[in-house]
């Protein structure tokens, strides 16, 4: 790679002075004048019809601006999707979770909205629910959608090659089942919205998001108001994790209590509304059939997998395909079967997760250990046998352009120390090795593109305007971090309009990992847009051509003869002088396949390119307790290249807190009909900085063709993997394969008494 | 002209709305978290040595967070050009005027702010002080800049042909003094500041200005910060009139007292600071010698002129030279020669104001009367004779693109019922009427131009992207108006990006009656370019040439077939389906010599374009009272073309209030010893809406080659027509010719009386 002054080099973020001196405003810091406090009446049953929803009382309530039930909004149905469209932002016929949305009011002050609730009187019929997929699924049990025989939601079926004959060829099957349950994004930031109209209608919104454009549009269809009157405000945001991708009934709730009372309302959710309000991983169930030859290497594996949706679609048909593909992406195989079933429960509603599927993907990497135990084959040689390679197309044919899944795991192990421990290391210690891949940006139509602006000032500083939103993995950075790199200039001569839909134009959204790769491209061609033009009146002022000069230190210069040189400044000022602007513009769309489905035909290229990941991580078990003391992990990701290695290592680790330490070791919502009984931080386990372990993080970089500077996703793969190596450690510490996760102290004891008496493990 | 949907007819200003329902939000609406109030300590002498400032009582006050002298700030001197640096914002060395600035503090509420205020101790050594033109160039006279000897500020030297030939060869020649003290801008809105700084030592910053830009530069210099890291932010602005072109002493106090605190401050201006401290019109002395031919026909005009510039230079150069432009653009001579003095005094600081030059302006006019008088031929003969033609050069040599200045007297002529009523009138009934031109933009160096960018949603909906600002004229709506039109929108499919330094590209300011000219030119053409595009798609869409096709209500169709089209919202989903990106870029700028100085060599192409105007106003005295009542104004004015009729009588209904009704009757300030007696609204007589007249307004159209549709400014040359003709109706009301503006009651009722008597007038 080039002689970079900035990329590549490890950098402070922007964003942190603001957000360490507690200097960043979140939507709920925002005051307006006049403005309201929005709160949400729930319904208190699972399944339930609503007959009548009095709201007299409350109206005439002192310092109530604003009821609205259903009435007074718009009672089409939403969808991500055009075929998922099944949830009315505050339901007409019945209530379908405990938690769901009924009606909001909007007062002065907190405590009249929270009286005024109290005289909001409904009258429901309670229905039979049904609270877990076994259940959804049985014959005569209650239908939650109408149109949805047997509670299925969605059902993604793909079929490679010939599974039957495959596992006919097989030296070695092996079917297993694997359970998860629901886990919770549990972002930073509570969800809170603030939305004014002005006399003209416009819609003015702030709200933590994945992409403001990815708010406005859906927006501007339930509202019904054209998309040039919704602008989705920049505001500092705590964490999406894929699940602040699509609108949210707060939003649109909101924005209906706006547009009634005339005046600015904000609306805040408690911790206890985030856990049940918002979207939250599913529950899984996967069986997981494979046959390998005698070498170990996959010839065959057949999956069903059915993962609890709660009561609507959401982003269900993406959270139903991602397991799959994050396995066939990693994984080598020749003939495979998908069967994804997506079951409606009545639960709140499960969206799209940073590390989804845990009982898929940790079920498959546990599956090969156990195979690799039949074999004799350690796990790290099972996955390097089975490693995706660079140039080979994916089962439903997705071209892998740059691939470093082997030297990810060779360089792992290689820190880990595989070799020296596996199979030495003492009692109730183990080690475990798990592998992903994701995607970096999926096929979403016509906002798969981003575009980017760039602007000088006369003094040679620039401006660049990009609708790339940061929720909190260093977007702004990496936006400033390109254009002053391209451009000869220095981080602080570059400030960032961006995350506004008003005034940026638009970009797919913060979401599947793909803004580096998507954005990051958009405002390096911006740049490179821009440059061209400095260059070419550099080059008349020196005499040179183009191709001879060099950009940086704010300066252009003849790369032979350094000391020729013409300042940004005063190229700029020539440009004025000439009645010339200098701008840039640059638009990135991935190279996808557009027509590809998420259901039908789940066949094409998913995503330009693709990241791959592998954990290692060393355990030891207490037997008396069943705690576990992670000693050690190691993470290595292929990310293209390192556009900042300090950011990645935090995506690195921050991916190893949420997938490993967290979601194998202590996060899990616990149920009680439908309730969920630990929606808050006391009881539902996040780990904290202090629970963490010592982590080696080993940056690949395998100079991706297309993407800036060679750089995709980084973090990602690293976050299921490190639940996949957690697993697999705890197993091979304890010598029982648990097929029930996250590994919690209760089911490691049991699983080690059973295997001192001698029982049966699951 | 073709045929349009939008421009040219006269639709509802979009900012009106806001401004009539008091939801429009000006500088001093802002309320910011932790906000501080500041306060401004001001001189009580006119002229004194600072000896010391003991601010250490005021910093003990609870309550106080920040004092400021100009210890605090950076103690260079500052000015609009190169060569008139002599404003330090707080100064060190001495005070010059009554009112000026020496100290500020920043306190957590305003009663605390001026407590503390009456803590800070200055030690002044009192110097004599000169308060008058003459005073001022008295030899021995107190220096008010030790390096301006004669207290000489700016002297203006053009010289044309041979003037003194000229009288030579002239059938009569008179010479005239005429003066006119000061008046004020008088804006609706005050003078207010909002200034924050963050962490990284950017400035955002709101106040009224004529431009963000045209404050941002200089703020930068003074502040000593780089100008990416000032943001000059949109805000309502309550009028500029030329008075709020270049930074105040309250921009940087503002600015330095939330660098001081480290928090948000906002500074607003009481009605009396708005009147003592922030810029106001020049006094003026214009001695005026003009010889005719024996049709009337100037031959040689020879004028001397001394204006009180008060303490500083400010944009004085430009007010010195601008009366004469005005002139020369609207009347042809051949000899001319001028020389404009701007003096110091001991008085508050005077700038660049919409109705320059009353006595100038006014006195030649009033003179071509008089001559027409001694030649008997009437006023509006006397303007025709002398009128400028299109195709001409200026005495300065600019050229006359476009020039309607004969038709606008015809018409009013014929409007107001000239022939039927000059010679003709009742006693102390009488008609008048004035000419004037001015300039749309002058040379401005690299800021004169502008440029827009236009960006679409997925609707087809835009944003524009600009920065132009609207501080009362309807820029914002002339901006909307164009994009739509050119792109076939609704106005309210297009959304408006303007007046913020950090998101919005350059701008010249509106400032010079440059924005519809320049602006709108950039508008335009970034529309014209988002146009081809759409242009391209529709046309294989359409299967027909661009050539062929018509973009009108959200649609492009083949202009002989109006049911073969597309819409714009399919032509952007096509764009998005292609992966291509519509947007538009377009820039501006004037095609001026930008050699051209305001002081040295006052000759070369001044601005591009040159509006006319003539008004006609006839008025009642009563002789008893001296009270002038106006019966009705007729003002004409070549537009070029007329974007938005309805806004243009605005500007022209504006331009009378201002320049006649209260310029010629009302307006003026009294002073005692550099102390104005008169700064409040109770004093002080701005016309209000019931004092007007009956106006009849004409727009005469010249489609100028190179303004948007022929476009140019509107209502500005109304102003200083209307301040000349309500003039010469008043002397041919009573008979007699007053050199000394305003015809206020007691000087009417004087010169009657004198008349009456058979004495002198002066």
């Amino acid at each position: 790679m080039g002689d970079f002054s900035l990329i590549g080099k490890s950098m402070k973020r922007i964003d942190t002075p603001l957000k360490a001196t507690g200097q960043a405003r979140f939507s709920s810091d925002l005051m307006l004048p006049r403005m309201l406090i929005g709160k949400v009446l729930r319904s208190p049953h699972a399944h339930a019809k609503i007959l009548e929803i009095d709201i007299s009382k409350a109206e005439k309530l002192q310092g109530v601006k604003a009821v609205i039930t259903a009435k007074d909004t718009c009672a089409d149905k939403w969808g991500v999707f055009r075929y998922t469209q099944d949830q009315q932002f505050l339901p007409t016929d019945k209530v379908r979770y405990v938690g769901e949305e009924v009606a909001a009011v909007a007062a002065v002050d907190e405590d009249t909205a929270i009286q005024a609730l109290k005289l909001i009187k409904v009258e429901y019929e309670e229905l039979p629910a049904v609270f877990d997929i076994k259940s959804a699924l049985e014959s005569g049990a209650p239908l939650i959608h109408q149109d949805h025989p047997g509670n299925i939601n969605i059902h993604v079926n793909i079929d490679v090659g010939d599974v039957v004959k495959g596992f006919g060829e097989s030296y070695c099957v092996r079917e297993d089942t694997f359970t998860a349950p629901e886990d919770s994004y549990f972002q930073g930031e509570p969800y809170a919205v603030v939305a004014q109209y002005d006399h003209t209608g416009s819609l003015e919104i702030w709200m933590p998001n994945a992409g403001p454009h990815l708010k406005a549009k859906p927006l501007s269809n339930v509202l019904k108001i054209p998309l040039n009157k919704v602008r989705v405000r920049k505001i500092a945001i705590g964490g999406a994790f894929g699940g602040r991708s699509e609108i949210s009934p707060a939003d649109v709730i909101c924005a209906f209590l706006a547009r009634k009372s005339q005046r600015p309302v904000k609306l805040v959710y408690t911790r206890e509304e985030n856990s049940i309000a918002t979207r939250q991983a599913h529950s899984m169930i996967a069986t997981i059939k494979t046959g390998v030859n005698k070498e170990g290497r996959v010839i065959s594996r057949d999956i069903t997998c059915h993962m609890d949706g709660g009561a609507y679609s959401s982003t269900g048909p993406i959270a139903v395909s991602v397991p799959f593909l994050c396995m066939e992406q990693a994984y080598q195989m020749e003939n495979v079967r998908y069967n994804g079933y997506r079951v409606f429960t009545n639960k709140p509603i499960r969206g799209m997760f940073r590390t989804h599927g845990r009982a898929f993907a940790c079920g498959v990497d546990l599956q090969l250990d156990m195979i690799g135990q039949e074999l004799g084959i350690n796990p790290l040689e099972m996955r390097l046998r089975n490693a995706r390679k660079v140039g080979e197309f994916t089962p439903t044919k997705s071209y892998v352009a740059s691939c470093g899944m082997t030297e990810t795991i060779l360089k792992a192990g290689e820190k880990a120390g595989w070799n020296e421990k596996w199979g030495k290391l003492p009692p109730y210690h183990g080690i475990g090795i798990g592998c992903n891949s994701v995607q970096t940006g999926f096929p979403m139509g016509i906002r798969g593109g981003s575009q980017a602006f760039i602007k000088f000032n006369e003094e040679g500083g620039i401006t660049v305007i990009t609708g790339i939103v940061d929720n909190g993995q260093g977007n702004d950075n990496m936006i400033v971090q390109i254009a002053a790199e391209e451009l000869g200039l220095g981080v602080c001569d570059v400030q960032l309009i961006n995350a506004d839909t008003e005034v940026t134009p638009s970009d797919p959204g913060s979401y599947s990992m793909c803004e580096t790769f998507i954005g990051g491209n958009a405002v390096r061609l911006a740049a490179q847009d821009a440059k061209n033009k400095l260059l070419k009146i550099a080059s008349e002022a020196l005499k040179a051509s183009p191709d001879e000069l060099t950009v940086k230190d704010r300066k252009i210069y003849i790369e032979k003869s350094p000391n020729k040189s013409i300042s940004l400044s005063k190229i700029i000022r020539i440009a004025l002088s000439r009645n010339e602007s200098i701008s840039g513009e640059g638009s990135y769309w991935p190279k996808v396949d557009s027509k590809r489905e998420w259901v039908e035909n789940p066949s094409g290229q998913l995503s330009e390119t693709f990241s791959f990941g592998t954990v290692i991580t060393e355990v030891k078990v207490d037997p008396e307790t069943g705690k576990v003391d992670v000693l050690e992990v190691t993470a290595a990701q292929d990310v293209g290249y390192a556009l900042n290695p300090k950011v990645i290592e935090g995506q690195f680790e921050g991916g190893i807190a949420m997938g490993g330490q967290g979601g194998m070791l202590s996060e899990y919502i616990l149920w009680y009909n439908g309730r969920v009984l630990n929606p808050d931080q006391l009881d539902y386990m996040v780990p904290l900085a202090i629970d963490m372990p010592r982590i080696n993080n080993i940056i690949v970089e395998t100079i991706d063709p297309n993407g800036p500077y060679g750089a995709k996703e980084a973090g990602m793969s690293i976050a299921m993997s490190a639940a996949q190596a957690y697993c697999g450690a705890i197993c091979n510490a304890i010598g029982v394969n648990i097929k029930e996760f996250p590994l919690t102290p209760d089911k490691i004891l049991n699983a080690i008494e059973k295997k001192v008496k001698g029982e049966q493990n699951p």
